[in-house]
Order: structure tokens, then C-alpha cells, then sequence
């Protein structure tokens, strides 16, 4: 069975948001799909160790905000790479509310659905939420963020290793003569201003 | 409530196959997920009308073919617009079988997916099942299709409407001679070549 098989299956990103009594808080995820029409149901993939997940056990209610492919990685860090348990994320990042409270992303952002808990199944690693869809608004016409495009073009790439810098000559620094090699004899003299190699420095390639 | 909002959801499009005793059928869909890990599951949104969603209720067994992006449309059209009930697709379009002995599909084809139903909802207009990914077989490295490159690439758009051809003008089928107007008189005379209206014919602006 190869693992890798599974990356080709497409999905969007969004910012999932919950609420449980007093407590609020929003994470990045990319699991959303609709899965049945009249009434709408969507159904989300949470993991059990999130605390997102523990508010939508608790609270019964979430909003999922479709990202644009605008969307740019601080907002992506603020809520996916840190938790809600260690920092409350939207006193850093205030977000406005849905109908039924729960926060929402009103930048970068296509569309927002506000979901009613109508059913879950716990799947070990994840909680599959089946939520019924009690709002829907639509918030611009620009193309949805897909997680491949997250991958490709909005994710920073690791930083290129510094290029080892190989001396290929070396200047005088009085005249500008150029000694081409790696490697300056100690006695070197310039042939046109007659400085010695105490007066050179260093050309990389 | 703005149900468009929810076409901003990100899908791929799949083959779905299905296998309950000797019934084979496969048809098009474009919801599946990856649930869950250790094991793998994912889940998938079947129509309860669909003859694939009733084989999949009793053989409890799928396949998801996650399609590419330079699938034809007429592949499509074959699994995704006519019923395994009217037709037998397989007959018309043979599959290779998987590990289940379930139809998939081995031309256009990212990745497939062999799953074993662990659970199911009903939700009304769909059956939600969850499947636990058995086997998984990476095909190619062509990019995935997405619901949305379906839409605007591969499905074929509406034929223009016939253009509204103008009559602008008549010319002498004999000397070339351009009256110029939509209506020549029934006993105009050709200043050039003297001969008469049934000699000319209509030239579209």
C-alpha cells in the first residue's frame, strides 16, 4: 500500500471555527465536502487532539470560511500552527461572528458556512462532523484556495543552503589588476602598480 | 441563505466502483476525503438513487480511481451520465479489477483507492460511507482533476448559437459589381455588366 497514493486526492483549506459557552476558537483544516442537499450537510474531518475539536463536541456548532488563494501564510500560521490551548488565537487575530456566534475569517475569504452538529463518528485519529448547513454567504468571486496551491505557491520553501562562495581571482585593490586563479602567491607582486598580495582581495564566482 | 456559496467547496472527480456478487458498476463522483489515519479511512458521498451506492450497501466494498487532468470527456459521459441500471458500462468499457475484485480504472488515473465500508449514514439524499483503505496504488504523476478544471476545461460548453447572418450587400455573380444595401429591387440592372437581379447573390455582413 503506498501512503502517497492518498496526496493526489484534491481538497480546499479553510479556517474552521468554533464556540462552546464562552470559549472560541478557529484552526485551519482541509476536509470540508457537502454530502447531502435538501436539507444542505457538510461533513468535516477534525483530529481528536485538537482543541477546535473539543469545542464542536461541547459547543454543537461550527462555521467553515472557504479561503481565497490570496490568503497569506501569516494568517495560515496564526491559526494552524499554533493552539488554541496555548494561545488565544483571536484575541491576536479578532475575527467577527456568525448566527449562531461562532467566528469567521472576513478577509481572503470566498465564503462562509454556518453548520449545526447534526451527527459525528468518531474515527480514531478524527471526529467526522456531519453538520446541517443553517447559513451560507457568499463573500467574493475569487477562486478558491485548493491545498495543492497552498503546497506549490503560498507555503515558503525552505531556504536555499548559502552558496559556498569559491574565490576564482583575486584584485588589487589599488589598480584593479586581475590575478586569475584561486590561490594568490604569498610574493606576489602586481605587475602593473607593483603593490604586493597584502593589497588584494578576493573575487567569487 | 446563499447555497452558491457552497460551490466554493474544492473537489476532485473520481471512479467510483462498486462490486456486490457478480454486479459490477462504476460511476462519477466528486467527494471524497481522507477521514483518518491508522488505519486510513476515508469517507465518500454516494447519491441513495445511484445503482452504485445500493451495490456498494451490499458487497461493502469500493474503489476510488482519483481521476487525471487530461481524462476525455467522453469517459466521463460513458460512467458519469448514463445508469449501471439501463446500461452495463463495464460491457461497453471493460475495467480492470482490484484487490476486491472492484472495477477501476487504469488510463487517466492518478491513484486508486481500495476500500472495505467500516461504516455508513444515511443522510437523506446521500449515503455517507466511511471505507477503510485496504489497498492504495499511486498510477501516474499527472496533476488531479479538480471539480472545478472539469467545469472549465474538459466539459464541453454550449454550442454558440447560430450567428444571425446579415444580408449587407449583393454582388454580380457575372462582373463582381457590390450593391451595396440588404434588399436589392426586384428590377435593379447591373451598371456594369447589364445583367439582372437573378444574376446577383446576397453577400453576409
Amino acid at each position: 500500500m503506498d501512503n502517497k497514493a492518498l496526496y493526489k486526492l484534491a481538497y480546499g483549506v479553510f479556517l474552521l471555527g468554533a464556540k462552546a459557552g464562552d470559549k472560541k476558537n478557529a484552526c485551519i483544516t482541509n476536509t470540508c465536502i457537502q454530502v447531502a442537499g435538501n436539507p444542505t450537510r457538510v461533513a468535516i474531518a477534525v483530529i481528536n487532539t485538537n482543541y477546535t475539536c473539543d469545542l464542536i463536541k461541547e459547543g454543537g456548532v461550527f462555521a467553515v470560511s472557504i479561503l481565497d488563494k490570496k490568503v497569506p501564510f501569516e494568517t495560515l500560521k496564526h491559526f494552524g500552527m499554533q493552539s488554541g490551548r496555548d494561545v488565544d488565537k483571536l484575541d491576536g487575530l479578532p475575527l467577527p461572528e456568525d448566527v449562531n456566534g461562532v467566528p469567521y475569517m472576513n478577509w481572503n475569504c470566498c465564503a462562509v458556512l454556518s453548520c449545526k452538529v447534526v451527527d459525528s463518528m468518531d474515527l480514531g485519529s478524527h471526529t467526522l462532523f456531519i453538520g446541517e448547513v443553517v447559513d451560507a454567504v457568499k463573500q467574493s468571486d475569487e477562486p478558491m484556495l485548493t491545498y495543492d496551491y497552498y503546497q506549490s505557491d503560498i507555503k515558503p520553501k525552505p531556504a536555499p543552503k548559502p552558496e559556498e562562495k569559491k574565490v576564482v581571482a583575486w584584485k588589487c585593490k589599488i589598480c584593479g589588476y586581475i590575478y586569475e586563479g584561486s590561490e594568490l602567491p604569498a610574493d606576489f607582486i602586481c605587475p602593473i602598480c607593483g603593490h604586493d598580495a597584502s593589497d588584494f582581495e578576493p573575487v567569487y564566482g
